[in-house]
C-alpha cells in the first residue's frame, strides 16, 4: 500500500461512537506506531452535529449525511454505530460496494444479516469486523475466530447484558423489587427509557446467536433462540435463591450436542454460588467458552460503556489498518459452513427450580413428589415451610430433566387440588463437573 | 496460493506437542473447512520416536533429525515445542531462513530472543506466532495484539504458573507445608522432578516479560524482572492470610507509570479475598489486563496441559494457514517500538504484610509502630496475639509504601531489642478501587 494515511469515517456519534472517536484521537500516536502510518478520523456523520462531544475533532469533519462519507473515495474504513437493522444495513452494504472495510458493533445487524454482509466483504477481499457487538470491551469474537479456531466448541455460556445484570445484582443485594430497581437503573443511565430490548432478553438473544454461529460454524436463525426476560422475577425468588446458595442471573447458553444439533436460549438461571458466572456483578459481563481440547476458558470485563466498547471498535480499526499496510485484508470471512438443526426447547435438559403453595395437610409432600416422579423428574433439594397464612410453601430443585417432562409435571401439579398455586419456575445451573 | 494442502512439521513430541498433534489430526475436518484446504502434520521430529503416543500418525512421519524437517521444501509451517533457548533458537532461525512460518510455545525463547526472531519473520513476510507461550489454553497474546491494540495498557497482572498455584492452593486448603505439597504435585505430574523453574518463579518471569513487552510496546530484558519464588512461604503465613481474609498466590505484575517507566515483578502476594484473582484455584491461570479505555478485562482458564496448550498451538497453525490461503501472512510483527526505563524495585509502591515476634512487655506495640511511622509506613491492620511460649506475635498490613521505605523499616525493626525476630514479609494487593 502506497497511501501515507488511512482515513476513517464514523456513522453514529452516540455513546459508543464517541468512545471510539476519543480512542482514535487520544491514542493516535500509539495507533500510528502500531500501524506504521497515521489512522485518522476524517468524517463523522450523525443526525445531531450540534451537541458538543468530549472529543477534539475539527468541526469540518461533521456531516448529517452518511452518504457523504460512504461515497468519499478518500475514506478507507467505515465504522457503523447507529444500531438497528435499517438503515445500518444499507450503509454497510454501500460501504462494502464502494470498496471500504467496515467495523460495526451492531449486534442486531450481525445476528440477522451478518452472513450476507460477511460474504460480500469476502468476495471483495475486504475486512468486516464486529468485536464490539458482543461483550462490550471484552475480547471474545476475535479469540473465538483465531486462538480457539482449532477447537470444536461445545458450549458458550455467558452473562452478556449489563443492564439486566445490574438490575438482578441490585435486586439480590438490596432486596428491592424489579420495578423500583429498573427505575433506579434508568436514572443512572444503565437502562434505557424503553428498556424492552434489555429486560426481555432480545439484546442477549442477538449476542448469543452471534457467538453460537462462530462457535458452531453454522448459521443461526435468531428466531430459533428461545428467549425469556427478567421482568417476572419476584423478590421471593431472590430470597429463596440466597437461602439455598444460588444467584439469579440472565444467562445466554448455546450448546452443541453430539448428534449435531444445537440449542440456544436466553433466560433467567439460578446459578449455584460456586459457578464461575455467579460472582459477576453489576454491569460486568462474562462469557465461558467450552472447547473439546481447551476445556473451559472465561472472558470477563466491562460489558458495555462508551470507552470500553469504543476501544475494541478502535481495535478493529487498528487491525484493518495494519492489514491494509501489509496487503493482508480479507483474512477471516464468514465461517458458517455447517448446518445444524435446532433442538426444540422441550428436549433441552436442565435442572429446575420450582416454588409452589400448598394446603398444609398430611401427605401433601408425597402427593407432589409423586407427580414429579411420574414425569421422570427426580429431586435434588426440597424445602417446605409453613407460612403465616396457614398455607405452606414448598421449593424444589430437581436433577436434570427435559424441559418437556418438567413442563408436563408443572401442568399436572396445577391440577392437584392441594396445590393452590405454582408460584415460579426457573432453570438451575451448576459448575461443570460438580456433584452438587 | 495454488497449493492443494498445507504441510506442518512438528519438532518436540512432548506433552504439548502430543496435544497439538492430536488436535491437528482429530479436528482435521474442522480445520480444513476453516482454512479452505487440508492442513496436514507431515513430519514429527523428536529424540524419542519409539514411545507410542496417543495420536493416529503414520510411523513414516517420525524422524529423530529436526533438520530433515527444517530443510524439507514441502513443509510450510514449523511448530517448535522442545523448550529452552538452545537448540530451539537455531531451529526457529533455520525455519525462518528457509521461508517457513513458525509457531512456538517456548516462553523462554520468546522472552529472551523474541524480538530478533520476530524481526526476521517480519523481513521475510512470514508469520511467527506464540499464543501457547503464556497462559496455556487461555487466549491472551492474540487479544492483546489485536482486540486491545488501541488501548494504552497500564497494567498486566496474573497468575501465570499452574504448578505454583496448585501448590499454594493445596497449602491453603489442606494446611500442608510446601515440601509435602511439592512431593504430592510431583507425584500427580503437576510439578517436574526438578521444580526450580516453577517454584522459583522463572517460568512466570518469562511469561510476564512477554506480556509486558506486548502491552507496553517495548522490549523487556528478562533480567530486569524482579523475581521471588514460593519456597519460603510458611504454613504460618497461610494461617494468617486465611484469618485476615487473604489468599496467598504467586503473582506476576507489570505496571507502566505515567513517567514512562515500567516495573515488572514476580513474587508471592497476599491477595484480598475480594480480588478477582483470589478465587483462581489449582492449575488454573488468570490474567487481568488494564487498558486506559477498556478498564479491566480478565482472561481465565487452564494454564497448562497437553490438550489446552496444544489446542492454541493448533489455533496458531490454523491462523497461519488461513493467512497463506489469503496471501495475508506477516500481518503483525514485533510491536516493540518504544523504550521504557525500569523502575528500580525499591521505588515500587505496594502494601505489605509483616509478621514479627516480640517480647511481651508494655509499650512494645508503640515502639514498633514508631519505627514504621518514622519510615513513612502507615498501618492499615494490626493484630497482636500472645503465644504459648510467652512471646507475642504481631502481624501488620500496611498502607501502600515504597519497597525501599518498607525494607528500611524492616532493617531497623530487626535492631529493636524487643523484636526477637521478623518472621515474614509479603506484598499485599487489593481489588482495583477498593477501600479496604
Amino acid at each position: 500500500m502506497n497511501r501515507k494515511q488511512i482515513n476513517v469515517g464514523l456513522i453514529g456519534m452516540g455513546i459508543v461512537g464517541t468512545g471510539a472517536a476519543k480512542v482514535l484521537v487520544e491514542n493516535a500516536d500509539l495507533i500510528t506506531a502500531k500501524v506504521g502510518i497515521p489512522v485518522k478520523l476524517t468524517k463523522v456523520a450523525d443526525k445531531d452535529i450540534v451537541t458538543k462531544r468530549p472529543v477534539e475533532l475539527d468541526p469540518s469533519v461533521f456531516t448529517t449525511d452518511a452518504n457523504e462519507l460512504l461515497n468519499d473515495p478518500d475514506i478507507d474504513i467505515v465504522i457503523e454505530l447507529i444500531g438497528g437493522v435499517h438503515p445500518a444495513k444499507e450503509f454497510v452494504h454501500t460501504a462494502l460496494a464502494n470498496g471500504k472495510h467496515v467495523v460495526t458493533a451492531n449486534k442486531e445487524l450481525i445476528a440477522k444479516d451478518g452472513h450476507e454482509l460477511m460474504d460480500m466483504a469476502d468476495q471483495n477481499k475486504l475486512d468486516f469486523m464486529f468485536e464490539g457487538a458482543v461483550g462490550g470491551g471484552i475480547p471474545i469474537i476475535g479469540p473465538m475466530k483465531t486462538v480457539l479456531a482449532a477447537n470444536r466448541i461445545k458450549r458458550v455460556m455467558g452473562i452478556v447484558n449489563g443492564t439486566t445484570n445490574f438490575i438482578l445484582t441490585k435486586m439480590a443485594e438490596d432486596g428491592a423489587d424489579f420495578d423500583s430497581v429498573l427505575k433506579e437503573a434508568q436514572a443512572m443511565g444503565y437502562a434505557e427509557a424503553n428498556p424492552t430490548a434489555d429486560v426481555e432478553g432480545y439484546d442477549a438473544k442477538y449476542k448469543i446467536a452471534i457467538l453460537a454461529s462462530i462457535g458452531f460454524v453454522c448459521r443461526v436463525n435468531v428466531d430459533d433462540v428461545y428467549c425469556e426476560g427478567i421482568t417476572k422475577i419476584a423478590a421471593d425468588e431472590m430470597r429463596w435463591a440466597k437461602e439455598l446458595g444460588y444467584v439469579i442471573k440472565l444467562v445466554a447458553i448455546a450448546s452443541a450436542s453430539d448428534d449435531g444439533k444445537m440449542a440456544i436460549r436466553v433466560h433467567p438461571v439460578m446459578l449455584h454460588e460456586t459457578h464461575p458466572l455467579a460472582s459477576v456483578r453489576g454491569v460486568s459481563n462474562a462469557i465461558m467458552v467450552n472447547g473439546d481440547a481447551v476445556g473451559d476458558v472465561m472472558f470477563f470485563g466491562p460489558g458495555a460503556g462508551s470507552m470500553p466498547t469504543g476501544s475494541v471498535v478502535a481495535g478493529d480499526v487498528v487491525d484493518i489498518a495494519r492489514n491494509m499496510v501489509k496487503n493482508a485484508n480479507g483474512r477471516v470471512g464468514c465461517t458458517c459452513f455447517e448446518h445444524r438443526d435446532v433442538t426444540p426447547m422441550d428436549q433441552v435438559v436442565s435442572s429446575h427450580y420450582l416454588r409452589m403453595r400448598v394446603i398444609d395437610r398430611p401427605n401433601v409432600l408425597a402427593q407432589v413428589a409423586g407427580v414429579l416422579g411420574a414425569n421422570d423428574i427426580s429431586v435434588r433439594t426440597v424445602v417446605q415451610r409453613q407460612r403465616l397464612d396457614e398455607f405452606a410453601e414448598i421449593v424444589w430443585i430437581t436433577h436434570p430433566a427435559t424441559e418437556g417432562d418438567f413442563r408436563r409435571a408443572v401442568s399436572e401439579l396445577k391440577r392437584v387440588p392441594v396445590v393452590t398455586s405454582v408460584c415460579a419456575t426457573m432453570h438451575v445451573e451448576f459448575p461443570a463437573g460438580s456433584k452438587y
